[in-house]
């Protein structure tokens, strides 16, 4: 029942067409997952990225690591959402949104909104020490992953030319900070290209003697799960050959390595794993923040004092019931897309009720190498390698796209039986 | 029978190893065709390329129409010769060659060498008008690919964005220049993008609308191939939606499109497919080239008052009997890669007869987008969808790695009854 005008609403009166304008900044899983949800409402969706493809991040760490190509993790956002009659998809950067007069600024342009969801993720944080960026690349979008493929793979041929046998151990060895999911994930993938993929490859090095270090300034790996799944991934991987060091905080990064207080670690990769700050809408809309830039919002995910403009995902902070912040995953900001689509349409029909957000927990999973991960499903942990493949199964299920699935599935596959690397490609980052 | 030191030949004796050093610059279709035709012979190989990768040049165009996935067409060098243990493989750049001393400058290094071959290719040519370059990419390297892909990608994105239609006539306007068989697989890939994989992506534009030149000196299409053929791609071309134009050379390339004498066409993408010129290797040796840049040989493929010194592929220039220039194809190339290591071989066992190199054509391919190909066989000419299919048959079967032919295969059978393109990112030129 389109209706922009019933009174007890907060609907500014649209400016050239009859419909209320949504416009959704972000095409991770939270936009996405809004517009979607708006298939059937009464509304004008505009979908604004500054990237032209959908990312399954997840993934991501397997493109940085030689195992897939980005065209294998990563759809053109107007291909997913090409049967959606009610939504534009526009390819532009937002610099800021003006919420008095209701605009979003984005390359020279502004566009209108009645509507306004905000859905655009985090970045990399180094806690300070944004310098250390230059020398321990983060991974979060397509060109991440390629700049550390092309880091990592040159590291093993620079190695192969060097006659300096310091020199050369510095070149094959690889630190990783930061032992979240992000982290073991790398460091789990990194071991097995070194000793398995790379490892006939070469005649001058050995590959299988890389150094692989996860460090992490917590206690733990994977400290967002419960206490004996990390002891189980800390295990697993220091079976595969990844050296763990736990509480110990990284003090300094250059290019020459990392130092842990006085220890001195001589590495020519490393990797950033560590931190994540949102990304900068709160300052868009002038609204509160918490340290790491993630706004506050209204338990139905409104902003607070701005009834009309929403924000999800990693862009925000919301507990959950025990008071711990939900975790930045695919799950929370897909059902955070959809409950806000939800309030759109309610709103829009004249029925919101204003219901607040309740995050239904699907299991938190992440994988060690190819033959063991864990999973947390909250009343009950799997581990092992059954874990492994059912979170190989969830990923290709969840990848966008018939093709996708098929075609990691395959690689997969391949890359299980033969330990071959599908993507080893050094690709020059000036074009 | 290792001998390094038998009369009569030429072979400096190699300074730390006893065996004979090879030296083979260029992991193109010709170097790794010598370098595997070396493989039981009694010498020392290393081959040099500034890539760690094999590309399969024929099937560049596909990436650069976001068909294909880069990975899907190359390959580590490594890999591939990761069980031929008298090769090593180098990354880097060559930068000359030192005949007297016999070495070869690569990065801030040199290598010594026995016999060398220079397998080096062919880079774009714009006859004299070298300043087009940056308005008129070519095709050569996958960063060549990736960045048309960016640019064509692009241009839709901007059309969508663009209200006045004059400019967005010329954003949906592409010019591609030379109707050689890359220019006409452009063309054909191009017209196929706009016409079925992009054609309901967007909601201002109708990518069906969009324009696709091809602009050619000459007097036909497909010079290389039968007059017939050229006819019958020609009319193919035409039928999927291609404006052909023939003998009209392009007077001026800039930002906003080209001239053809006083006639301007405003095109916002302009692809150069209309001249090689051979590397740079003729320098190198200081030796007697054509005009574009290709080195006179023996007939055995040496270089005239080299005898250890062959060079193979777009870096030569070899008539057929008739006294035509054989074509710049793969299979020429590794025909002559094959040649020269027998050769090398032969005079290293000390049976070197200085056999002359003989070309055996295969057919001579090219396909119009996916419903047609031509195929000259010498004997017989094929055209039409039959063509086609042995054209992508046979190319898939020489895909290097069996993964690369499943995968390339599952694609193209998929884009085949789809008719939807599997590659379409537009990744940042500066990562």
């Amino acid at each position: 029942m389109p209706s922009s005008s019933q009174p007890g609403q907060h609907i500014v009166p649209s400016r050239r067409e009859s419909k209320p304008k949504v416009v959704i900044v972000g095409a991770g899983f939270g936009g996405l997952s809004a517009a979607a949800g708006l298939a059937a409402a009464p509304v004008e969706v505009t979908l604004i990225d500054r990237c032209n493809h959908h990312l399954f991040q997840p993934l991501l760490y397997q493109v940085a690591t030689a195992g897939l190509s980005p065209a294998d993790i990563a759809w053109p956002v107007r291909s997913i959402l090409r049967k959606q009659a009610n939504v534009k998809v526009l390819l532009g950067e937002v610099s800021t949104v003006d919420r008095n007069e209701k605009l979003v600024h984005f390359n020279d342009d502004a566009i209108p909104y009645d509507y306004l969801v905000l859905a655009t993720g985090a970045r990399h944080s180094y806690f300070g020490n944004e310098h250390w960026a230059q020398y321990a690349h983060g991974l979060k979008r397509i060109e991440d992953a390629t700049h550390i493929r092309r880091q990592v793979l040159l590291a093993f041929e620079y190695a192969e030319m060097e006659s300096d046998p310091v020199k050369r151990m510095q070149l094959l060895s690889f630190v990783i900070v930061g032992a979240g999911p992000t982290g073991v994930e790398l460091a789990g993938a990194l071991i097995e290209l070194s000793r398995k993929a790379l490892a006939k490859d070469f005649r001058n090095i050995d590959p299988r003697q890389a150094r692989i270090m996860l460090i992490e300034a917590g206690d733990r790996v994977l400290p967002g799960f419960p206490e004996p799944l990390s002891a189980f991934a800390r295990k697993a991987l220091q079976k595969l050959g990844v050296e763990v060091r736990l509480s110990d905080p990284v003090t300094l990064c250059d290019g020459d390595g990392v130092s842990l207080g006085s220890e001195r670690i001589a590495a020519s990769t490393v990797l950033w794993a560590a931190g994540v700050a949102a990304s900068p809408a709160g300052q868009w809309l002038g609204v509160e923040c918490d340290q790491a830039g993630r706004i506050y919002v209204n338990p139905d995910l409104s902003i607070p004092g701005l009834s009309e403009v929403y924000a999800i995902g990693d862009t925000i902070v919301v507990n959950d019931k025990n008071g711990n912040p939900l975790p930045g995953v695919a799950p929370v900001a897909k059902q955070q897309g959809r409950h806000v689509a939800a309030r759109i349409e309610a709103a829009v029909t004249g029925e919101d009720k204003g219901t607040p957000f309740r995050y239904r927990s699907m299991g938190n999973l992440a994988t060690i190498g190819r033959k063991a991960a864990v999973i947390d499903f909250g009343f009950v942990q799997l581990k092992g390698w059954f874990a492994w493949w059912i979170w190989g199964v969830a990923h290709v299920y969840f990848l966008i796209g018939m093709r996708n699935r098929v075609l990691v599935a395959i690689q997969w596959l391949w890359s299980y039986f033969t330990f071959q690397s599908g993507g080893r490609l050094i690709t020059n980052p000036d074009n």
